[in-house]
């Protein structure tokens, strides 16, 4: 992994979502994290990036996938990495995600990864705590991460992101995927489609620079991406709670759906995936998706964000 | 971190409780601890002093606080550090405590920080294992490490302890934070006071080298040091629980009972709080609360705890 | 620790069962195991033989003991090891393993330990997944690295296996440790015997290398090892599960009973015992009982296992 100092200092203590970062920001982080696969590729995959540096995972929901890979980046980088999966019932109150984030700041960390419930947990953290902090989920708000190793992902496929067509598709309503990476594609000059039907809308999905569409049929046209939602029932009021076999005959990704994106078209999902739900099992597994990619390039792009809004130049700087 | 040689040989294998510790074994550790403090203030905040050593730490009890400090404070010093986190469901007789422990002590660890609901529980693991025990908090009985951080966090703001009034106080009955405290600050000289009501005071208080009240208003006065403890609700049977808003206008630390002690009195408590019940918000975030340093001396505490126990010239003496 | 290069290259890449290893495989196994004992008794615990390798535990059965001595055996040998303990609640389907697996070795493991409810899971995994799998039981069917420490422990007491008699007595038909031992032992020329109640032996013992016996008190005559197996009520239907006090009587391990066996038999049991159950507590503890031996040997064979799978020579060979 080449050293820090080969990349500009990152300008940014903390990554708390994608609408904070310009395109270059951006750029150096995929650059960065376009590095950092070798890593995990070789043996050894060890190095002493962060050795002796304290990472805490604090995440208020369950994520086998997303804290792993943090745990895993933070450990390949040297890294002492503690996790705290705290259980959602021991916090009632936005006082106790303080109180908590504050006892955990004065054990001195140098690196504090937050999932919660509520949108803004993230932001509100790093104006308390003295290290950095990174979004890995604040409610239906930003997932940066997530966005970044989608563009990763992409841009090692298919090159220069500006010349693409992202179409987005399923359950936007309760997604900080869609939304983070909405901003991220935006940013680097994709033209980015949103496929849902209008009760899976987030009501402000018309202010932000996206094409709408109501029909797979209509939105998958051309598509350089397509990347599919999980459908978060677990998130849905009763009433509108879509059936499984009617939201797959109208939502999910079957073969018949996919040819009417381009033919080399990515396929991609955050998992976990719902099989039969917003995509058909021999597509998951199919020639065009990139799925277990995406999971490599999230153990990456953890790595370089971690490594950037670490880098001792800027300690250098302060002192 | 100063070399191990630099302080004398600890003379215990186990740190049990206050109890056991004379006067200059308190005094040996708080000054491993004050010199420990800079590691963790370091960008790379790791020694080696314990690299190869195995840590477990075995809480029969969840704590957050207390298991996240001794597992800094293991990676910082190079061990090898394991959580056995075990759901007190599973935990049916004292038998199997033995049972788990024999288990974990035939894997040869090094080190094994116990929490426990029953009083003497480490000490009865101290007698089985071939390692060394620190009781972190057993029943109502001592949790050494806290007054050892405690007094760390005194020593360092006001120097020695021995010119000091220090008042204790709330729910003294369920506390073995008090019961540490008191006996560590009677072994080196301090005046110690306990107030709380006569239904949350143990049976044996009199017997302490205490001077007891029953109002915060006659014991405050001229304190240096104002110890709050934690509202136990939890711990107490139904017809003894004070509401809430009782318990805080007659024991709750605001900033007029503040006043009563003298102008520059240090405010602690052991966290978690329970704020607007045993401590305003105000006065816990305020000038004089000391809280968030207690947390960054626990960690320092606890390294200087597990070096000295672990001190490689007890290995050399024994072979 | 040897340098791995002092054995043969072991000619597997996954471990799933002691049902596919020949004689010479599990003997070099035990070699390397042997030569590890010594790091766990060192001060320094400490080999760099899998540093910067990435070892995860997936364990969908919770299991302190087995997987602590896999997380110490990866620690112990520099590995960077990722626990993950999966509530059984969020396992609903066989699909939902391949995708944690698939997502897992995504993120580059070198090694997988896993434990599940289902025969052959481990066995499936290995299929679909680049790295190694170590089976840490899968259902009834096989736990080999249990087989394997109890042989070290064995030869390490009683040398040469081919001379001995094993009696392997209790709960046969839901031991996959029974099941294991009986392969390695009959493997290593070993003469076994099985004593159970018929309604404890699997359909299938009689056409194992095995003497049946139903009462222990002819099972046991002229062993030199007698093996206690756990009864595993939680595992039984309603109907056939016996009192413990009956049990006790007829196939707990008192002194009685094993005054029948050689006089220096070895006792052992694979853990959590049962006290007053399928042992009494004066045999587990007794002057004939290895099985605070057993776990330690545990740790030992885990890191040869591991060691064994991950030779550096295989990569070299490969590339």
């Amino acid at each position: 992994m080449p050293e820090a100092a080969t990349f500009p200092l990152f300008p940014h203590r903390h990554l708390l979502g994608i609408q904070h970062l310009s395109p270059s920001d951006i750029v150096s982080l995929l650059d960065r994290a376009d590095a950092a696969v070798a890593v995990s590729r070789q043996s050894e995959k060890k190095t002493s990036a962060l050795r002796g540096r304290t990472q805490i995972n604090l995440f208020y929901e369950a994520s086998t996938r997303t804290q792993s890979s943090f745990e895993l980046a933070g450990k390949r980088l040297g890294a002492d990495v503690m996790n705290m999966s705290v259980a959602s019932s021991s916090v009632k109150k936005g006082e106790t995600l303080i109180d908590t984030a504050m006892t955990l700041n004065a054990m001195r960390p140098d690196i504090l990864i937050i999932r919660h419930a509520a949108a803004g947990a993230a932001a509100l953290l790093a104006q308390k705590v003295g290290c950095s902090v990174v979004n890995a989920g604040d409610g239906a708000h930003e997932h940066p991460t997530q966005a970044l190793l989608d563009a990763l992902t992409i841009r090692r496929a298919k090159g220069d992101l500006s010349k693409l067509i992202v179409a987005i598709c399923g359950d936007v309503l309760h997604s900080r995927v869609a939304r983070s990476n909405i901003l991220l594609l935006n940013a680097l000059g994709a033209r980015v489609r949103v496929i849902a039907s209008s009760t899976l809308l987030p009501s402000g999905i018309h202010q932000m620079s996206v094409d709408v569409f109501n029909r797979m049929e209509d939105g998958l046209k051309d598509a350089d991406v397509v990347m599919m939602l999980r459908l978060q029932r677990e998130r849905m009021a009763g009433a509108f709670v879509p059936s499984v076999r009617e939201y797959f005959h109208f939502f999910g990704l079957d073969e018949a759906k996919l040819r009417l994106a381009k033919p080399d078209a990515l396929v991609m999902h955050p998992g976990p995936m719902n099989r039969g739900v917003e995509i058909a099992s021999e597509i998951a597994d199919g020639p065009q998706s990139v799925i277990q990619e995406q999971v490599e390039m999230g153990v990456a792009v953890r790595m370089a964000v971690m490594q950037a809004l670490l880098d001792p130049r800027r300690n250098e700087a302060a002192a």
